[in-house]
């Protein structure tokens, strides 16, 4: 039961951040094992596995408060990726974020807005990257 | 331009937060009525009355936000009251209140939800009221 | 197994809490029973279970915390007569809530103070009716 | 040496707050004189006793700082109060929390404000209740 | 009308963060203009503009809730050079940083001394480079 | 009485952060060698000398209240490396990190393990390398 719910989890994790919510899961191994198995049971293997409200709403809540609470860099920047994989648009994302100036203040959404910015143009320069390949590969053909 | 931007987020407003909105706001007024301004013509003239992400998940995000923070009752409970009048369901606040719990911990998610469960509590004596009302009224006649 | 978590839990939140935190569960069952068993099978049935840690420095690291954060008077409260029951002196207590000025500041410990000062007074009568009962007691017979 | 900090401390205290701050070190005592002792001792009498920053600029800074933390309700009301002693105006004061919303959300700015909303009423009821008194006196003689 | 508040907001956003604070506002245009247009009209167009708080005393309210936040280390380091930029001297700015100490705790208090610390130095360097061109200057001619 | 204060406080602080304790408060030294002194005097030479809770319980309550702040990495650090300084054990450190997931949530519990993480690693290659000097030695004679 408590292996269901952490399959359900890592399931969960990956839909949500992919790679790189692996690899923060494995950093955690040689210190804190089980701090990465309760995020992966009881963050990822209840709590967004939930039904009751979907995931781009999910999402939304969480880039939301990792905006105001403004001491969690990494978390908001998973959190911004994994808000695109679960169909979040960038127009909704810079929404929210500046919506959040209201509620926690402008250095807050400035400081967000910023690691939004790093985001997506990472992700422009792997799409940029992968038709780079792509143009090659058509040339070496 | 000015008094657009202000009649617009005193539209807003009422259709987020209803009469409880505009009594903060004379709350305001005699020894902050600029607050008030601000509050009406940025907060809902600018920011809530954008496109680009829906009155319901803006909600969603500043529900996320304030249980998060911790810090504001009043705006909170005025909040969760906003998410049900556009449109949230109460089963969706009570799981984005719980998924707080992960990003702010669980004493931040007991005290939303009990000021959740105030502001159900509320609505449920309203409606028992005028169902009252009504069934006295047809005793009457 | 998750069964086992549950009562686990729910013993271990009766040694720290005693009846206040069966109360608090309760409150919580007509809005989100889901939330009360997270707090007893994630918190006190895994986290507070662990070995590693004896349960009065645990008592400890949490008054600390939440003097520091200040968002939790309730909490703080039953994390206060929580330490007393599992070992703290009043002593400890206040020597760590004086400290938590050092981190959170004055307003922070004086906040705190309070609430101490609160729990121990509510001790104080507690003591004093059972006596006052004993004494009556004997003085009927 | 220590008695002299511990002196020029309980005059700073009292010329920034009056009898209210006295009240408060008294409430300490039962429980943590010591927790007292350091407000007067380190926070009034060496850190408000500097030289380099005059008093008003320093009730401006905490005023401020408590109005973004949002977690000292009575110490905020208190400083407000303690503002008005060392010469700041209303004006100011109204001006200064407003602007919080800009670093710290409005919200927390709203919560200022009705704090300070409650310092004012409470003054000029004393204004009002001196002056009725006076009345009274005049027509008595 | 919202024009004039933009060209306002721009020349006070100058007169207090110089070059700093343009770079920011167009390091946000390509994500979130918006965002830079609302910090420029409400913020420094409305707030900062506002009478009734003199603008030193506005920088040292910003430099010590920014402070005590402890979030928003670029506008900290921002809001300590603005605050030089409209009168405050070196030992206010760090009288009310170990002011902070009282409020926010030693950390909070410690991290902003060194963001201090950095802003003067910078400033040190550039008096001395400006000194040393001028010098070299002499010698050449 | 002061002086005698000072320097209990820096045998307190060279007890507690040996040579990194040294070395940030003569960081402060050229910019504000007032907050060193206070830092020495009020928190090492006051609060960790006072007795009533044995310094083993203190660095566990500040490690808590750091973690749970999240707004004071080198202060963390700093006191992560205290604790075992003063007799923690590093699944002492570990077991407090995980629980501060329950009263602040995730993000800080994982910021402050991998805090936890790099102390661990750098106190770990230490000993390597002493011990390589060793062998090194011994292989030399």
């Amino acid at each position: 039961m408590s292996k269901e719910r952490y399959e359900r989890g890592w399931r969960k994790l990956k839909a949500i951040h992919g790679k790189t919510g692996e690899r923060v899961m494995q950093g955690l191994h040689p210190v804190a094992p089980d701090l990465a198995r309760y995020i992966i049971e009881f963050a990822f293997g209840e709590i967004y596995s939930r039904p009751g409200l979907d995931l781009k709403s999910r999402e939304i809540a969480t880039v939301a408060a990792l905006t105001a609470l403004g001491n969690a860099e990494p978390q908001l920047k998973a959190h911004i990726r994994g808000a695109l994989n679960v169909g979040c648009t960038r127009q909704e994302i810079i929404e929210l974020i500046i919506q959040m100036a209201v509620y926690a203040g402008f250095p807050a959404a400035l400081r967000a807005m910023n690691t939004a910015k790093t985001v997506f143009q990472e992700r422009d320069r792997k799409v940029r990257a992968s038709k780079g390949n792509r143009t090659r590969d058509s040339a070496i053909r």
